[in-house]
């Protein structure tokens, strides 16, 4: 039996976790890219999001961010939640622009995970910062390795 | 001219936020009360915020427990904003059950401020604790004390 | 066989952990009370624990702190240790000052729990609000309940 | 009038920062470098650090980043205090084991900045991260630009 290799596994877990997941494809955000312990996750800022000054809403930041490190996290076939995540608002993301969230999984023990996510906005500058704390918990792995 | 209470502060600046805040209307968020340095809103978890398992995206926790935070800290009058929040999740939200968040702002300095909120379910248990904190900006205020 | 009180347990597991804890004895940190799920420290703020300004550096506030959520999330017989904590500063601590520091369990899951702790000087003014997150782990417990 | 280079400022802040600072002095910290937005640490994890598994206490890893935190903030010439921090043990520093604390800054606004600090063992291994926010200050300037 041939063993997957991590990218492979990537791959496979990012697939069955986005036909679960309705939060991306309802809310707009892209997926982009994921690799073994890292995530893009992409969005542009609709009308929704953005509150009266134009700028978008902390909370759908947040969510771009947390989607981003979800994937990443979750990227070694074993199901893995947030258990804590903290974020530094730096710049304000405005309304049409499309932001981008890159995270990178910086610590992984055996059951908990650190991980953190830049979001950028459209030309490129940071406008967040944010860190997750994952916990692997139980049920059918996303792929058995 | 008279001064105007702190109450009566609170409830003309949410009315003016709630104007210009597309974030609440069209997300199904509802700004159930604000008083001077708090406040409480609530969400039903609907499909879109849901993930494969049933269980609200974190982001949405996150994204309700930050509105409550914001009205807390708008409630004095002046314009803020969160520059920093942190949220750790504790137990599960459940598609169709209705959120609540109620923040309260335990330190308020020349600018800056300290509000934690709790996210409870449909049952009253606590499923998130939050802590934010907020800078006064310039610009309009929402209404003269 | 007598099942202990959760009150004999905190007491029991602080004064074992005591008869290891070398931290406290020798920073001039004080162990006021321990109960089920809480705690109170105190500390003088020396002069190696001040800068130059006479402000007590923002790392012995945290040590403190950090002192008053250990027993309170060890209270409970077994071993648990900080796995995230964040501070913030709200006002200084200055030399010659007992500081007290007041810690909560908020909640307690299977294996983590997350604790608050307020920093109070002198004067009875907070001047750090922590929070911490614990996770038990395994080794002889402090106490069999 | 020559205008100082930013390095000829971070020497010359760190110079006046640690003529003041006791708590380096005093608790066998030592600041090995500073550069303009970054710094570096170390610590001889001792006895009064240690709790009964000869496992360095959380709070003086903590003092350890604050310090490499506070002496990369202060290198610009303007007084800097932390605001808010956040630390996240990976794993355990060991009794009479040089710990080591790399701080850099991430981010920079007009008051506000935003500093990650690594914290490594003897053996060059990752055992905590902190993340901390820096506010400017009044008073004097630790140097003129």
């Amino acid at each position: 039996m041939t063993r997957r290799s991590p990218e492979e596994v990537a791959k496979l877990s990012t697939e069955a976790m986005l036909a679960e997941d309705k939060t991306v494809a309802l809310n707009g955000i892209e997926v982009v890219e994921v690799r073994p312990g890292s995530a893009v996750a992409a969005m542009i800022v609709l009308e929704r999001m953005a509150n009266g000054h134009g700028i978008c809403h902390g909370g759908f930041i947040f969510l771009l961010a947390d989607t981003a490190f979800a994937y990443a996290c979750n990227s070694h076939g074993r199901r893995a939640v947030a258990q804590h995540a903290s974020v530094t608002f730096l710049a304000p993301g405005r309304l049409g622009e499309r932001l981008t969230a890159a995270a990178v999984e910086h610590h992984r023990g055996e059951r908990s995970g650190l991980t953190d996510v830049t979001v950028r906005n459209g030309e490129g500058e940071i406008i967040a910062e944010f860190r997750g704390h994952s916990r692997t918990i139980g049920g059918t792995p996303w792929v058995t390795p």
